[in-house]
């Protein structure tokens, strides 16, 4: 049994931590607000059920991050992207070289901004990890009661340095058990979030249903052009991962890979894999669909592009009209690569970054 | 009494070549495609009513350029955007100096692409002049006969050379009466043109019911955030007005100028200055929303600031996604600086040719 800690009390925090204290291992969960522990408190622990089952209360329950931190084997990430940068620079100062720690699920870049903390704190930094999705499909159905619809297999993870995956695997094996495989690099992983290619083109082209808060089934929003534009955005992310000689999954693989959905038109495999689901569209444009996969996702690759010499129309064009339409600029508040430190990197010098972090 | 040859059988021609024939000028019609006028010679002539009344036949419905501008005193140009460099192209060889061409309306750059053509052609140029918009309100009720609500008052018209627009206005009195007023240059005419800052956001932001072709009003697809969309689009085109040293009606000017509206959000201007015209949006990719306004339109903003440094990331984004909506490639159709023969002008340089011609 080993010491695990959760940084994040949302959804799939709780899962986590629920199911690591089920296992019987050392579960610390940190929040910076104490209040979020709260239903679990009333609950007596945090309840799962569906594929895993029962109720375990966390060993600790702390808006400590040093107390939080101290010893444990594992550190995992689960936190909202805008969250990343300041979780990083918290945990640069205070993390030991032993031990890991685990964005789950990353986004493009979140393990090098750690590297970079470590050494703008002159520390050795610690074995990092990124997988790109989480590895239980969760949903809170009551506060401090977890639906886990399934664990899944073979989720890619990546080390930094990625030389160092394999070691990240098994040490993550007497935790979670054989659910990992090791990924290309952390580009790959974090190249691989599919979620601003699904959620941007419709929201922005049908802005009014937004603004009206109307609330449909995103699905119902992608019509046969909307299908060509979140290909076309697709294709420009496509083409960024081989700029950085790496690759990741398309859309439609992605599509292919979660739900079985291969064939028929876009729209066609839009419903088939989405329609069950009926995620409701965004309802503001304080929905993560803008305030993350934009900043988090369009503008790091945007970014990042712009450094290669690499055109990227639409999603330039869809971050421009976002900013218009949300009312901010979301260039100032998103993750580039002047906030990665590799404003003046070449093609090589951000693909070692990325490979064997910041040195 | 003059003679006077229209390019362009739709409404606004129509409009022109039964007002000239019942003031008993020698009136020429041209149009490509001799079956449009067929519903003129069913009628016995183009019937005006409204604010000018009766009916009047042309002196000649021809698809013979030649012919069609032989001796005329004046030439106007009254064809859509996307046929004005085939007709420029076909008028410079058969023009002569002393002849008046007025594109009415004009797009920016056509009196330039003219002014280009009598160059290739190794012709001396005639005196050109353009009009940011019609000179009549007009609406076609039935085949041949229109509905004329207004002849403007205050229409700018700009020469090129621009020295020249007094002595263009002198020249039509004898046709138009006292409408026209000086403009400062044919940039300043050529860049009032809001027609894509209205047309283009609300589109292109509601694209679903573009696709579905509800031809809801398009009043009704601008909110809050979509008007300032509108704006922002609006201040890069007075961006590069600016950066062009001249300057240009803003659309909410514009509003207040048409249409007496200078009060309220954007929404109720909009609501007050379109709400009882109830225009529909757009039924399909094909409609001019998309294939006048952004070739003819926001291709020719983005191409002029991109020589001159200035960024338009919103124009650049609402034709970058527009492009892959449509299925099409804007730039490629549409007109740049490049196919104006500006393609390595500085400003001056720029400045230069719209004022003075292609020399």
């Amino acid at each position: 049994m080993g010491i695990i800690t959760i940084i994040g009390a949302g959804n799939v925090g709780q899962t986590i931590a629920g199911h690591m204290a089920l296992l019987g291992h050392t579960v610390r969960m940190f929040s910076r607000w104490n209040d979020e522990f709260q239903p679990i408190r009333d609950r007596g622990g945090i309840e799962l059920f569906g594929e895993i089952n029962g109720t375990a209360m966390p060993d600790s329950l702390t808006s400590d991050l040093v107390e939080a931190v101290e010893n444990a084997d594992v550190v995992v990430i689960a936190a909202p992207a805008f969250a990343h940068p300041s979780i990083s620079a918290s945990l640069a100062p205070v993390l030991e070289p032993d031990q890991l720690v685990v964005f789950q699920p990353t986004v493009l870049g979140s393990g090098v901004e750690l590297s970079r903390q470590f050494l703008l704190n002159d520390r050795e930094p610690c074995l990092i990890a990124e997988s790109g999705t989480s590895l239980y499909t969760c949903r809170l159905k009551e506060p401090a009661k977890v639906y886990v619809g399934a664990v899944k297999d073979s989720i890619q993870i990546s080390a930094i340095p990625s030389s160092r995956s394999q070691e990240v695997i098994d040490r993550l094996v007497p935790f979670f058990g054989e659910h990992y495989i090791p990924a290309a690099d952390s580009l790959s992983v974090g190249l691989s979030n599919s979620n601003p290619i699904y959620h941007v083109p419709p929201a922005v082209l049908n802005f009014k249903t937004v603004e009206d808060a109307e609330r449909l089934p995103q699905h119902s929003l992608v019509t046969p052009r909307i299908g060509e534009a979140i290909d076309a955005l697709d294709k420009e992310r496509l083409a960024l991962a081989a700029a950085l000689h790496t690759e990741t999954t398309s859309f439609w693989q992605f599509l292919d890979d979660a739900y079985g959905v291969n064939e028929g038109s876009f729209v066609e495999r839009v419903i088939q894999g989405y329609g069950r689901q009926s995620f409701p569209e965004p309802d503001s444009v304080k929905h993560r669909y803008f305030t993350e996969d934009i900043p988090f996702g369009l503008v790091i690759w945007s970014s990042l592009a712009k450094q290669l010499g690499l055109a990227m129309p639409l999603t330039d064009g869809f971050i421009a009209i976002s900013n218009v339409l949300c009312g901010t600029d979301f260039y100032q508040d998103g993750r580039t690569a002047d906030a990665l430190g590799l404003k003046d990197g070449s093609v090589d010098d951000i693909v070692d970054v990325f490979r064997n972090g910041v040195r």
